[in-house]
């Protein structure tokens, strides 16, 4: 048995999301068949944590056990000759018995994008959040600190359904580093960015945050609500999550 | 009478081209009705130059005449809320009777993106051409200078229609810099630019150049062949163009 460690790089546009799910179409419900056209029937395919319908990853990681011998660069090929350029392999290697895509990393790392320009763009709309109005950077900066290190991000999460002994699962969790750039291309369109990274997120954690951020940033809210309406611990206490195709998976640590 | 000079943005991959052409889905074609519900009928729409399928544009000029009085922001703000993102009013002016998009052109700049990377990007894919083995930076740039100046580029060049009078139509044209250049993102992908600037442009004359300057980076041609090519003045002497999507017309300049 060879434990199969399988990055990959996706748009999500076309696809309702990561993880498998019956009647729609999603990266790895369509990246199974290929697979086992491949190497014949596989394991289930674990992965380093969904992503919402919309969102795009530049780097997921998915393990998963074969019984074949795996010819990494051929798998590699095969699966970018059948589903890319929408879904791309880019690596493929052997992994210890114990490697395990989800349990195994000890951080993940987002970026969120948004066009800050008086209209939107033809070339990258599908990987954005336009927002025309005015947007103080600096104010959305000072919007960072309060979120980072670990805290229960109840107001930023979906509410998760209790597990099977009916406890409700925690939404502690840890922030790392948290942090808005800002750059302006040959067009003069000003973008900025979200980076945020820490051990792991809750459903819908970077779109919250980045709706609340952009809401200061509009002059909505004010760098000192973000501190309450984390101790609200109510999802009700934040504005709207920003939309999914301006948010990409990055990188997964382990 | 008022003439108006509209700027365009557009996403190429959705329209059978700029002009308006019976039967299929063009900018233009999907432009006028969006225009004529706001001003009424106007006349015919004037452009920079023609854009093939699937080639997109930063900055194409149009211009036309209409009898109704234009407010620039609404006009702009409609055809934005009804075609974009896919095609977006970047600018829109009354001008003097004497501007024509065409012929008040004195120059056009193009820009053609290559991936050059083992795999494709599922960000980029459709505004580039993925090119994966390895190409050489230095030949594509001594390839550059041969192009540059006053010639007859039927090499480069479909070959027009003869006009009504059955008089061959010229295709000599002068271009004013050509360059490559290259720069590599934080995800570690190399991708060369080809800047291009003339006069004007006959049709698949970037894409041929390109086309011939990829060989070249390959080592399937050397730069020396170039002028050769451009000698011949035949269209077998050049490869195939290079692919639509990564051509974008960058700037017309007036």
């Amino acid at each position: 048995m060879t434990r199969v460690r399988l990055a990959i790089a996706y748009n999500g546009a076309g696809f309702r999301g990561l993880a498998p799910n019956a009647g729609v179409r999603t990266v790895i419900g369509e990246l199974t068949p290929v697979l086992e056209a491949i190497l014949g029937p596989i394991s289930e395919i674990h992965m380093s944590g969904r992503t919402d319908a919309g969102v795009h990853a530049r780097h997921q990681v998915l393990s998963f056990d074969t019984d074949t011998t795996i010819d990494a660069t051929r798998l590699a090929k095969s699966i970018n000759s059948r589903l890319g350029p929408e879904v791309i392999a880019t690596s493929v290697d052997v992994a210890p018995g114990s490697f395990h895509a989800r349990f195994s990393a000890i951080g993940r790392r987002y970026r969120y994008t948004v066009l800050n320009h008086p209209h939107p763009s033809p070339f990258s709309a599908g990987f954005e959040w336009w927002v025309p109005g005015p947007l103080d950077l600096e104010a959305m900066q000072a919007a960072c600190a309060p979120v980072v290190g670990e805290h229960d991000f109840a107001s930023f999460c979906r509410r998760p359904k209790p597990n099977d002994d009916g406890q409700l699962i925690s939404l502690v969790r840890r922030v790392d580093s948290a942090a808005w750039s800002e750059d302006t291309d040959d067009s003069g369109q000003r973008r900025l960015r979200f980076e945020i990274a820490g051990a792991a997120f809750c459903h819908q954690m970077v779109r919250s945050i980045t709706g609340l951020h952009v809401a200061v940033g509009q002059g909505r809210r004010s760098p000192a609500d973000v501190a309450d309406v984390l101790a609200a611990r109510d999802r009700n206490a934040a504005p709207s999550p920003a939309p999914p195709q301006g948010l990409m998976l990055w990188d997964v640590m382990y």
